[in-house]
């Protein structure tokens, strides 16, 4: 598996794991009707670094990261991960986070912060709390679940400079 | 003071007021020189509604809100406020923030949130707390100070629907 930047030439795929994922409802904010503009939007718009984890020619999943909030708060990266469901299971979102808190650090982020982790995504929070990540924020009954009706979501934080 | 839709006519004197509150780099995360442009989109950016206080033909402050996420995280609002600083202590931020609960609840949101409350803004903490809200997160270290450097921010919460 390699890991990197994404481009336009990825976009295609990227679009069809996104509808894969958001089709369940039951992780992301995002409609199972969100269109193809806004997706886009979302992996490739502005201040946004993109990457895609890749195995040969197929494209296992993608990551990206960016200021959480602007200029008195830009030293805080926020991330978003998605993986094929064709992929789970072998690693993939491990590696994708692993190498986004590389590169944000990098990038000069002190901390990362992700602002809305659905909590009965227990795969999801059980990996960011084995990278290191910690439960900051709980947000009562914010996310509608598709199967499940509303469910809180949590705030999850990690700093960058302890390795 | 009355509190009506703020609109076009309006935007010269709330980007005085808005360049005021910013200027001393202690509450907001916009930096002392954003741009009149960024200012604008803030305020009158899409699917956002904003709101003046205003007494005779004085802007005294002003606010907005809008969905805190997209589809399944669009029933609960997001709302940001700004005092002028000629108009601090006279109940103007605790006006706003009561019509603010009033309007959000009729336009259907079932719970409001505050993302990023600076820790040290006291007095603003004290206001949301005596409105019903509650900090259900801390980010640590998350917002550059003007003069204190790296303090904490809050997530700040409360439902609509308890009156």
């Amino acid at each position: 598996m390699e890991i990197r930047r994404a481009s336009e030439a990825d976009f295609e795929a990227m679009w069809s794991i996104f509808q894969a994922v958001v089709a369940t409802g039951d992780t992301y904010v995002f409609s199972p009707t969100t269109s193809r503009q806004d997706c886009h939007a979302y992996w490739f718009g502005p201040e946004t670094t993109s990457f895609v984890a890749v195995e040969g020619l197929t494209i296992l999943g993608m990551y990206k990261f960016r200021a959480n909030q602007r200029d008195l708060g830009s030293h805080v990266a926020n991330a978003s991960f998605m993986v094929s469901p064709a992929a789970h299971g072998i690693g993939v979102g491990k590696a994708m986070g692993q190498h986004c808190l590389m590169e944000a650090r990098t990038a000069g982020y002190v901390a990362m912060q992700f602002n809305f982790v659905v909590s009965t995504n227990t795969g999801a929070i059980a990996l960011w709390k084995k990278l290191g990540f910690s439960i900051v924020g709980t947000l009562p009954k914010a996310f509608k679940h598709q199967r499940l009706g509303y469910v809180d979501a949590y705030v999850m934080h990690r700093f960058l400079n302890d390795g």
